[in-house]
């Protein structure tokens, strides 16, 4: 049985690892229908890369400023309209900020806004999406559950995992961010429970420690060994990860 | 060696959970040199118990609305002023409010304002308040950790706990308040790895299902048995317990 096209949709895929896995899926991931790059700021200098990818007519880029609930409502509205009658296969949701405030630096601004941005703007993703992805499942003929039926991959982090946090703090203490990712987390358990039952799979990997602008030049890996990595965990998932939070080589993380 | 009396702090002290603990430690605590009874309307109807209580001029009535990080700073500021030279030995975070929410009905709205009281209010209370728990520790001739030396009791929930949703989470939806409380559980872990060195105990602790406002009529054990019972747990802590989440019966919970 030949592949169905399937529809894609990555969150902060200007820059960093949205980018690179809007390049990978574009050539690992075929037959593609649309791939929608949704950023906050499609005209602006950080989307100039996305822009030279979007040349191909696969590539459809979509403005989203993910920490605005209304900017998510008119994104899906769009996509859509774009969709007509197919369903959305896979939502990454990547997009994310972080700071490095230690416990005592940290404000209460510095918490709101990470969580703006990597927990709420998330939730009213998957949200506002679900119908796509429910046309999507239902129009599958397979069994189970894949990223190429119907599935909302989330993009956490290993300082999410409180029961590593003793050991991880004081070499990454951006405490708003961790609060944030944990709270991520708690969402998307609760969010499999309710997907369940449209066999829409729903869980969070960890990329590893990246050199992007937020992951720093110390990184321990380049974003594409990172994308590729977690692609092909991606690809060979199912109804056994949901609701779970594997790092980028598939190994299951604590929370 | 006769033990010297302590200075207690307890937020959400006019209802609930929060006023049983003031009651039971006024009994079983002694000797003590202040409780600090903090709720966000000292003068309104639902402060009358409180201030019932308060006749024991050991209870100091404070006005501390916890989803306010100006309120908390007055608060320290007042609380200072009593203590004087004297430290403050435990702080009891202990107000919260939850929302019932599913995945689907969740507001952006409502996971920051439960974020907003759950998470962040207990971040800026350890942040105003810890010049008060340094001195406690200083002033302590006690090894290692305790109650009496110097303490911060986060009171969780077992809806907080990540590795348990999967179960829990049809009965108990509520998502906002438990993105909020997961949050705090990384928070409150963050904070015990900077407040070792002063040997400032900081942990979590699950109440158990109590028959209370927000607990509800079909709650499994009354705010008698709840609070007696945290005491106790309370009262046998020592330096193992830094950074834990443990139930009303001392029984350690995963994340
Ligand atoms: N790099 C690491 O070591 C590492 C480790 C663990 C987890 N992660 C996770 O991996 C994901 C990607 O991180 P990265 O390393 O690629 O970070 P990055 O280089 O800083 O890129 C972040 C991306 O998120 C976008 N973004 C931020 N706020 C947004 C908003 N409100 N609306 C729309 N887009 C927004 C940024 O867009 P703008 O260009 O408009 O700012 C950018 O495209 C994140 O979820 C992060 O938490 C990264
Ligand atoms: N009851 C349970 O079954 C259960 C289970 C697990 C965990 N817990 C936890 O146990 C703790 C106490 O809960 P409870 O059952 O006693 O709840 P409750 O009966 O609803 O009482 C909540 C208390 O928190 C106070 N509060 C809420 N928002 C506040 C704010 N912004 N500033 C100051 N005070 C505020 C309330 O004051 P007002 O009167 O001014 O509203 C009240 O005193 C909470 O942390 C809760 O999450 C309870």
């Amino acid at each position: 049985m030949a592949c169905k096209p399937i529809n894609v949709l990555i969150t902060g895929a200007n820059r960093g690892l949205g980018l690179e896995m809007v390049k990978q899926i574009m050539k690992t991931q075929r037959p593609l229908s649309m791939v929608f790059a949704c950023c906050r700021d499609p005209d602006g200098e950080k989307a100039q890369g996305l822009r030279e990818l979007a040349v191909d007519n696969i590539i459809k880029i979509i403005r989203m400023d993910v920490a605005d609930p209304k900017s998510i409502k008119e994104a899906a509205s769009q996509v859509g309209s774009l969709l007509g009658q197919s369903g959305l296969n896979l939502i990454i949701n990547n997009a994310a900020v972080a700071l490095p405030s230690t416990f005592s630096a940290t404000t209460p601004e510095q918490m709101h806004d990470c969580y703006r941005t990597n927990a709420v703007g998330p939730t009213c993703i998957i949200q506002e999406f679900l119908p796509y992805l429910r046309t999507a499942a239902k129009d599958s003929e397979m069994p189970g559950m894949s990223i190429r039926k119907a599935a909302v991959v989330n993009i956490s982090t290993f300082v999410s995992s409180i029961g590593l946090a003793k050991d991880t703090y004081k070499k990454f203490p951006c405490l708003p961010y961790r609060a944030s990712k944990a709270a991520l987390n708690m969402m998307v358990v609760c969010a499999s429970v309710d997907l369940q039952q449209d066999e829409i799979l729903c869980m969070l990997l960890h990329p590893g420690w990246v050199r992007t602008d937020m992951g720093g030049p110390n990184g321990e890996i380049d974003p594409q060994e990172s994308v590729q990595s977690m692609l092909e965990v991606m690809s060979s998932m199912t109804e056994k990860h949901h609701g779970k939070l594997l790092d980028y080589k598939g190994k299951s993380m604590p929370w």
